[in-house]
């Protein structure tokens, strides 16, 4: 380890200083995973296409950036390599020669393709550990499938459930907004490499690399909670609930008069007694269709419709601040803006006004989990193309001369 | 780590083999971070209240027993012990001093109550890494306001955007039926803990030893990819988009005449070529209105009919295999029964088939992230309550005597 510390100053100071990373990554599975360890202090290093990761162009643009990769890529050096030219080879494993771990997410096989397959890297770097994230695995029958983020959230099981039952609408299951299935394939990734390293580097180095396979799909069904479980020992199939939970009530979304939804997790007997008392209804405790839970379940939908009469007279902060002070779980449904303004989050420093230099002021969210002895940082926003071409080309050796010519045959920009 | 050779067994044989961990955890989200340490084999000790955690009553009972509850604490040792009994602290610290993390999630302050703060922790292991995950945080003002899953993800911003726009629907917006604020708090839990065990272990234990401090709130937000940012830069609140994707056309759910749901993500220009080819549509290739992005995202209403009046006259199976053979991403929105029969999760070991000696034949999601030099491994399914009561008191140095006297005090069961 000791023979990198002229370059951890690139890195940062949270509990991962002095870690290297290589990112072959593009999309969203595999930038998130080094976005997590770049912003606990590791040293991140992109391999870019020239025409940089298409995320740059996604969303919405000032100036032609986009204000998501001003997050998205954080924290990391970004080097501009054209992965198809001849020379592109060498240059990989020098880097991946420097490097803890390398983390993908190309097509299975690609990366052979390149030359670049596992023995060449460990050729290079011994006890590299390797993640590669997939849409279905590095073997099995799908291996070679096109996927996406969302076809691991339904093969998963998450897109299924995530939808009202069909005798209350025929829209299709909804998506949650987000890319969930790949961020958490990286979050996997991230606790894998770690896994994989703490075992390595504990023993000085002794222990066998690992290589973690992680598939969208796998990463999904893994959170998948008793669905498989249940499935197996009764042969019940779990059915989308909507908004409910379906085993205790009242929990629901309940609209606001001025068109805003409010949750209310009211959901255990003392609970649910201040809720009734807070809207005025406080005999439903002591009704018996709602004084347990079994009966607040068979009648939640005349529960629901009591409880959504009550928050339609109200604009949500007023229904916010009566059920704070009664301390019953609740909490407006947050958008980007009531996120900003929150209270909770600007206290605890996640959410970050910054200044990027190639959009100009821009919010973050800040450094999960924060760790208080030595809080991770942001260091820099996301960066330019090949910002850091020359930069990272020089530490792995290249002199001015070299990279200068490998510029003008289009290795690298 | 050497001292501890003699239990090591208790673990598996996976990259955590070796690794100790103590969960003081309840409900979902401490012990979802222990179950994936514990899969990649580590020795999870479990500190439950003499009734046992929540969990076990949660979801479809058999034999009186949890089918999640056999996945949830898969390959834990389970340890009953009464906290509020004047003897349980001395008993949680000398468990404590033999392991090398800690994982709880009460509410922020109860530990100190109990005399179980960090400093004393601390005290009786000099070198604890201390994972403690909550509803916001250990500090800042809602630090005590009470909590749940929903609400760390409708404060942090999934909610809002898992629903259909207001004008196709009055509906709140669908849970995603799992609670997925908390398994998401776990995955961050456990991946600082093994990003603090990594600078801890690799220098011989000279590190100072991390605290990590996750919220619900906060794992949730850092997963909302540019909603922030484009909140920051623009002053835009993204809305929910229900089924769609509102940069790509098309990616939706279609249904099919057997009543299912078929994703389709045929957003670039060659995949949507392919599928106007495969819908008997070739011509909407070359329409000006579809030919490219920025048309079909206009269009998208009227593209999205025709895709579904295609899909309407198909049965799911045979929608998903011209799309397969069209190498379109594609998928059937999976349900237990789907995922259980499924070939891919078959070959990769994903869907396991176990024998309970609680419930009898049960399936498990397999283990993940997948290490094909050492596969974590099912060692054992969820455990009665105090299982490991003597096992683990014998190791941390209570002989037959104590421990039955212990007993006797109702102090452990």
């Amino acid at each position: 380890m000791d023979t990198w510390k002229d370059t951890t100053a690139t890195g940062g100071s949270g509990p991962l200083a002095g870690l290297r990373i290589l990112e072959l990554g593009h999309f969203v599975a595999a930038p998130f995973a080094t976005r997590l360890l770049a912003d606990l202090g590791a040293d991140v290093v992109k391999i870019e296409p020239p025409g940089g990761d298409p995320v740059r162009q996604w969303g919405e643009q000032a100036n032609g950036h986009s204000p998501w990769w001003s997050m998205h890529a954080r924290n990391k050096r970004c080097l501009s390599l054209d992965l198809k030219h001849p020379r592109a080879r060498e240059i990989v494993l020098r880097l991946a020669g420097r490097a803890d771990a390398l983390i993908e997410n190309f097509r299975p096989g690609q990366l052979d393709k390149l030359g670049l397959g596992e023995a060449a890297l460990r050729e290079a770097r011994p006890n590299l550990v390797i993640a590669r994230i997939s849409g279905f695995g590095q073997d099995g029958p799908y291996r070679d499938r096109a996927s996406f983020g969302v076809i691991g959230e339904a093969m998963g099981g998450l897109r299924y459930l995530t939808n009202h039952p069909p005798e209350e609408t025929d829209l299709p299951p909804s998506r949650v907004g987000i890319s969930i299935g790949d961020s958490i394939a990286g979050l996997y990734a991230a606790f894998g490499v770690m896994s994989a390293l703490w075992q390595r580097d504990r023993s000085g180095g002794a222990a066998k690399p690992f290589t973690l396979d992680v598939a969208l799909t796998e990463a999904m069904l893994s959170m998948m909670e008793g669905t498989l479980p249940e499935y197996g020992v009764f042969g019940t199939v779990r059915q989308p609930q909507g908004s409910r939970i379906k085993t205790a009530a009242p929990t629901n979304a309940y609209p606001t008069r001025d068109g805003k939804w409010l949750l209310i997790a009211a959901n255990s007997d003392p609970l649910f007694r201040r809720l009734a008392r807070v809207i005025g209804r406080p005999e439903l405790a002591d009704d018996p269709d709602f004084s347990a839970n079994p009966g607040r379940l068979r009648h939640v939908e005349r529960l629901d419709a009591i409880i959504a009469d009550w928050s339609r007279g109200h604009d949500a902060a007023e229904v916010d601040r009566i059920l704070t002070e009664a301390d019953i779980p609740s909490t407006l449904c947050f958008s980007a803006a009531d996120i900003a303004a929150d209270a909770q989050y600007q206290a605890r420093g996640m959410v970050r006004e910054l200044e990027d230099p190639l959009i100009g002021r821009v919010l973050h969210a800040g450094v999960v989990p924060h760790v208080p002895q030595a809080p991770g940082d942001i260091r820099w926003t996301g960066p330019a193309v090949g910002a850091h071409t020359d930069e990272v080309l020089n530490e792995a050796g290249f002199d001015a001369d070299e990279i200068q010519t490998l510029r003008q045959e289009g290795v690298v920009r």
